[in-house]
């Protein structure tokens, strides 16, 4: 990731100057305001705003006069409780906006989070920056040959080699032709709504992403999961530890409750009070298909 | 509106202690926060927390590093384009959240608007105050004769007086027995969850509401329109004085091309151009239907 | 629940005449069409159309060119796995509107559900009918002592009979008032908008409701659950039926993995690892708090 | 546009079986169900599914038992009445599914508007195919002087044939490279999900798409507007035609009262009060900036 000196100072700015407010704040989170963490090769994370904090959670669900709080012991309590029962809204009084770079062909699969705010970059108007994402040599994968929507092993070295000159040199090309085609100079110069068609998923967009803190734990809950792809993964974890810092018995339950938690269907919770008694369950008598069988070893079975 | 003790310290203690914070603040709205304002008999809004300011629309809109305020000038005609060109997601960058005492039959109005987050006093878990709103002398009104969903002139004084009557005695017989229905005293006690359905649709709730400014523009401009019924609408002009004080600039430009904007279809724009060149049009030559051509007259008839 | 002969011809009307059409029809859903299935006292829920059937789903899901479906056998097994993955998208793609009637104490639970689409009998424009809620005896709950927001044993048998009585007469007073206030027989007649707030919150009201099978599917999870007021409860389950004779392949899945299934917290699995191995855990040596040990002693505790 | 043979069959398959219903049909949309109507150079939209008609509008404003249908007359003026009221929940309980191939930065565009449901064609589990857009010679237009996001002239003959090449070559490379590193021939392959990066803004791809008629009004009046690129323009238009054929009653609101209609600032009423009232008025007197000035002329100034 590289700022122009311009864009450190706007941020350096705005990083200086301090105001009073009435509202709650979450001293937590306060300082890593407005700085930008790198993802990928030139892609960061920046959180611009945030209203609310772990107090704010149980002010809303007891629909308080005054902050809400009785003892932070109870107010873990309530919010885990909560969080445990699928009590969402109160989760959503909190509310977070961040400035985000990132590949296109991740923001095709972040904006299929609808429950959003967004502002993205216009290519219509502006002109993208040459930034082209690259994956480093340990993230080139071969297709996976069990789960077909996901990436088996390493490349073996020549082969990631090709792929990577590959990448570069068709990025390059196409940026090239890009600017070449909106030129003014000595030609009228392409529109840009029609220039940008000539440019590969992998180079980058930027936008305002504002969401409430239920729906960026379902983002996170599917993003931040190993089976999302490494690409959008890398941010969720990113955000992730924003989250963290922000509501911090908030994300432990999340993490407690929804991540970190396993979700048994009804064969499997059967299967396991028969292997509770002692009984010995095998796929062949558990009644659960091959895959769910496996699903459910890797996460009860002998290691 | 009366607050208790406990409650009117609640919020005092809220007011006397701030904080600093590195987020941006909108100082016309920061001397709101947390005072009940009043509305109708019981109800008032309370100004919660917020995210933003006129500034933080520009800054979505460019997608800036820092704050992505040019000039003052310049920031007000960006808003001014945005809200005329309907370029709504700039706003919804900025969010509020309220704390609202209202009737049940204003609640059940207010909730259809979805894109927002709302946690509603529990009257499963909690035992609902004994508050019911009781109309003012001059907002007792007759059904309307031209249209069929409105009210018309006031009542005279004798009916009016019967139907104040009607509505104290049942409400409070009905509490009354809300009550002992609920009571534990030498009883077991009705649940709360049952003991609800006694109570009528003029008993007071609340909740916690937050919504995104481009969201409580549509509110308001459907609930400050002179159609909207008006219990709510008195809620939708107290909201007015928020948004105004909040973000002065978004707000004259919604009252401008959104609120005191009027729409004109297809045909109406053809009458004014025959009008304005000198023909003279009626109901019959205008093509407009007998309604529509009443509406026309209110905003372009002579005076 | 009683409809007017008017009503029953109406139905009885639309139930006669069948059309020709090329979309795909759900051949277990078109029995059910437009018939009331009654719930509760006066309640009732029609089914008034419907888009799609368990074919559309992994139609969608593969984005087909024809039916998308390959054979019964696999198309089950891909909604299963569809379910057991979160993919909720592809059951966005069926859709269902039903004509429910309800006490108003149940809409306003219902309504929380936002993703919806809802056009409600207005209480402004029209009439409400003389019906109201009264609880069947064995649903006279009190209070209970464990769960603060639900009910706990029958109330004996004189208490009930003493709310009975008050919710009859309560009921009848309220409307008896509401007909008299907006009655124009000597008088003016107040405004129907202003007349209604006088009625309580177990008169009955009537809305179409249209929703997508997940949106559905997150609705059933919630209020299906034995946690949720009986009142909605009832409802759930009669849309549970309706479901499962509009998608059976969808249901079966949504009730294996999702209404059936139980989700276990990261230190609950550990737990069951450790009682795997035959360890012998109490909530002492568990890690986990008293309530939750309660839950999961539910599920997992001897029988 | 170019379907395979085997997507043909499927197609007429399709369209060769006929189902009696119960529900309603709209019988002008029956004739377009599945076809595939070209739109740019590859691209189509198909019918896919439908919920409702004109009636069902009308029905579920009347929360009606039976059809809710009065007369045609009664129907088409409520219908009018609701669309030009801002009465947009009825026109929610119609329902529409389709099938639609773009190219991706047009998806990009499209996929913006939230309230739809939505299943693309998956590039991490499929490969795509190798169709790009194209533009057609009288569609390669100069960046704007004007209008910062917009096209200005066409670019001359030379410039233009410069850019096709441009645009052909790239994604030809482009497309060859990509299956290059998928191959699976001597070499184990790229995992799709990383080789897709590799692919321009103007390849193809294809999604479900379903959305309710409100929601698809609004998608309408923005993108069917001269404002819009011209590449999704003509989807909007397309749309627009089967929307006519689907509810005509509803469609002809739409075009009167928001597709057609305009939208006066309240200084813009006023001035044409005063224009009215013979007043002679420029822009210096009129208030407006010239911008608005600009636009106001545009609909009332002389011809």
């Amino acid at each position: 990731m590289s700022l122009s000196r311009e864009q450190v100072n706007a941020i350096n700015h705005e990083r200086a100057s301090s105001n009073r407010t009435l509202r709650s704040i979450a001293e937590g989170l306060e300082e890593h305001l407005y700085v930008a963490k790198p993802v990928l090769d030139h892609g960061f994370i920046r959180v611009i705003d945030y209203m609310g904090n772990d107090a704010a959670i149980t002010q809303a669900a007891r629909v308080s006069y005054g902050k809400g709080t009785k003892s932070v012991q109870s107010d873990e309590g309530l919010i885990r409780y909560l969080m445990r029962h699928s009590h969402s809204t109160p989760f959503e009084m909190c509310e977070i906006k961040l400035h985000v770079k990132l590949p296109v062909f991740v923001a095709r699969q972040w904006i299929r989070h609808r429950t959003a705010n967004v502002n993205e970059y216009s290519a219509r108007y502006s002109i993208l920056d040459r930034e082209f994402y690259i994956p480093e040599p340990d993230q080139i994968h071969a297709q996976s040959n069990v789960n077909s929507q996901g990436r088996g092993g390493l490349l073996d070295g020549d082969e990631a080699a090709r792929v990577l000159a590959i990448l570069k040199a068709d990025s390059t090309r196409c940026y090239d032709n890009y600017e070449a085609m909106i030129s003014q100079d000595g030609q009228q110069g392409l529109a840009r709504e029609l220039a940008r068609m000539n440019l590969p998923a992998n180079v980058y967009t930027q936008w305002y992403w504002k969401v409430d803190l239920h729906n960026l734990f379902h983002f996170l809950k599917l993003r931040a999961d190993e089976h999302a792809q490494y690409e959008i993964r890398v941010y969720a974890q990113g955000l992730c530890n924003i989250v963290a810092a922000w509501v911090p018995f908030a994300y432990k339950a999340f993490e407690d409750y929804q991540l970190d938690a396993v979700s048994l269907s009804a064969q499997m919770v059967e299967v396991l009070r028969r292997m509770l008694n002692g009984e010995k369950v095998d796929q062949d008598t558990s009644g659960l298909s091959r895959r769910e069988w496996r699903e459910f070893m890797s996460v009860f079975g002998e290691s």
